[in-house]
């Protein structure tokens, strides 16, 4: 089942993968998804929001257990994040009919569109629609970097997008969201192969515009220049040192420059601003920080230092009841307490934990690499994650709950 | 003619230029010269190199004087860096004859190929060819951003690129040549419209490559980090530092990130500095101490810094008679001294200074704006300029010399 999925939207040249929403990569892994649904009798259903789900049990009666993540990846991605999700789903349920474990509630397996957000600049679209966050009208203005229009994209890959929007009989339908993923620190570690989420950290990403002017590099006096490099290069720098002392993260990871020649002093720097922190007071006195120091330097060089908040997400705490749950099954083994810990990543999770009662598993990452194709988990690792999330289902849809 | 010549590939939505060799705007304004070359009643001819020539005279006859500049841009380039130059010398040339000069040597206007490099990357193509700086080689070797070899877009544009190579006959029969430029810092002031150049400071291009590691931005702690943006701006910081300290200019104008994502840490960060100094020893040591301050950061952060240097060029000291002759000539007036000044960019003159006796006049550009649609010259310098030329071209041409 792996083995099939491993070569889809892969870069021959990186390693990594390139499976971005409604591409070819994108409809691959789709028709996977498909293959192995129907391969175990489950009903295939595909949803108004280009969502896949896998049904075991009657969708309409109500109080559904569900499971599943995304198949789709950053730019140059690795194998797991999102994918070790929607394939421990099938092999957990596989697990449970081997234990000859029978469901008394719904079960369902959910591929989430678009997840990261990667073509159209938006996180989770496929669950943001469904669970009302994104409308439909803001869907439809999303364009890619090529100028395609969500519903563009969608129809080019034969999808219906006329009735993109909330879905609440589905949300209604459903009793419980539990997601699988891979673990993206290094906060699992020895003998601790999984763990369960606490909370999502709250997270944004800010565009700061320096603007300078153009001039010749070779020719133009240091006095007489406004060099909007020299602006972003000390944002950089304060984003990192605030911080580590916040005790937070801050990362510029994507740049623009315009004219961007090598003997053209710079007109335009963009920078991108993602930052998290373990509360939201931390996080906005954080970004406040970086911008106090962005415009202090920018006086200094003439540059017009401009930001604006292009996404945030509030602090995610996950269900109580059903966190504590999740530890009690996990617990009952051999190894103790099941560790519980707080992410920086946004996932499909986050956003359904607004609507419906929602966990998260984590499977232990040794290197805390991700969105890379260095990304990895091991094997023993994964079979934990199997094993867990079967306990987990068999826990909360094998018995009178 | 100006007028003409202003619209051709000029970008409505930044007013600047994008004049590239041998694209649609470079032929429009290869049109133009030969159009006023003919009107002119003077011998039009294109060389081996793709560069344009008006001869007044005979051009076998030896010890030619030769005037002209080139017509390409730097992306959204001004409209005087270059065109002024060939303008300027048509203009000269009408000047002559109102005033009844009749020149004793062979004249030539020159409107030399790709001199800014936009397209290719390496600056001055036509008269690195001529001098035998660049060879036929090099030149096929090089291609530009979409893969396009050389002698290939020289074809499309209707150009035989079979003899490029240099061309030691033409020079032999160059007596000198004098390139009017629009000065590119702010180093003419008050009543001084027009200089002559007295250097080009040596100048180069280096690569700096910043290798981390990719990893996700919202998950991976910050001592798990090799994050080379923070590498980068320190070296941004550090190469503005010294090359103040040195009275020299540093400048990342060009940078390249991947994989350029706004929730993951940077692979790879590459940048360009353009570094120039008033001597070789200031520059090899100014670079030097920005390439330590990039190691030692890249230490701290656990990146690994490799540097690449693209282009170099030593200092070119213009011919001393030459110049002494255009001062001599242009400091009769009621202005008194003319000023001798320094440049740090590239022109051709700079490379047709090693062949033959060559000279260079600057006309004040008043806010040293340059390789921007905001560059700029007064009417009135313009005009100094023109008559400074007409005077430059009357005293080497027209009398026995």
């Amino acid at each position: 089942m792996w083995a099939e999925l491993l070569p889809v939207g892969r870069s021959a040249s990186s390693g990594g993968y390139r499976r971005f929403a409604w591409n070819s990569a994108d409809t691959e892994c789709r028709a996977w998804f498909e293959e192995q649904a129907r391969n175990r009798g489950l009903a295939y259903e595909l949803d108004r929001n280009g969502n896949q789900w896998a049904w075991l049990g009657d969708p309409g009666a109500g109080d559904a257990v569900v499971t599943g993540s995304h198949l789709d990846s950053v730019p140059d991605g690795g194998a797991f994040d999102g994918p070790l999700g929607v394939v421990s789903s099938f092999a957990a349920l596989d697990e449970l009919r081997a234990r000859g474990a029978v469901p008394t509630r719904p079960l369902a397996i959910v591929n989430f569109g678009d997840e990261e957000g990667a073509r159209f600049g938006v996180a989770c679209i496929g669950s943001r629609l469904t669970a009302g966050v994104l409308s439909r009208e803001q869907a439809y203005a999303l364009r890619d970097a090529d100028g395609v229009r969500l519903p563009d994209a969608m129809e080019r890959a034969g999808y219906d997008p006329t009735a993109l929007g909330t879905d609440t009989d589905r949300l209604a339908r459903i009793g419980a969201f539990v997601e699988l993923h891979v673990e993206q620190g290094r906060y699992l570690t020895e003998d601790r192969p999984v763990g369960v989420a606490s909370a999502i950290w709250p997270h944004g990403r800010w565009r700061f515009d320096f603007h300078g002017e153009a001039n010749h590099a070779g020719t133009t006096r240091i006095e007489d220049r406004r060099d909007p490099v020299l602006t972003f290069a000390e944002t950089v720098l304060a984003a990192r040192e605030r911080a580590r002392a916040a005790g937070a993260l801050a990362t510029f990871g994507k740049i623009a420059v315009e004219p961007n020649g090598t003997n053209a002093i710079a007109s335009l720097v963009r920078g991108w601003l993602d930052s998290r922190a373990p509360d939201e007071a931390v996080l906005t006195e954080l970004v406040a920080a970086v911008e106090r120091a962005a415009r202090e330097r920018g006086e200094r060089d003439g540059v017009r230092v401009e930001l604006t908040r292009e996404s945030y997400t509030p602090v995610v705490d996950f269900d109580g009841p059903l966190r504590d749950r999740l530890a009690a099954v996990l617990g009952k083994g051999a190894a103790g307490d099941v560790p519980i810990l707080p992410t920086g990543a946004g996932h499909d999770a986050g956003i359904l934990a607004s609507v419906i009662p929602t966990a998260m598993l984590f499977v232990r990452n040794p290197s805390g690499v991700s969105h890379s194709p260095a990304e990895h988990a091991e094997e023993a690792d994964c079979l934990a994650g199997v094993a867990a999330l079967a306990d987990v289902l068999e826990d909360l849809a094998c018995q009178p709950s």
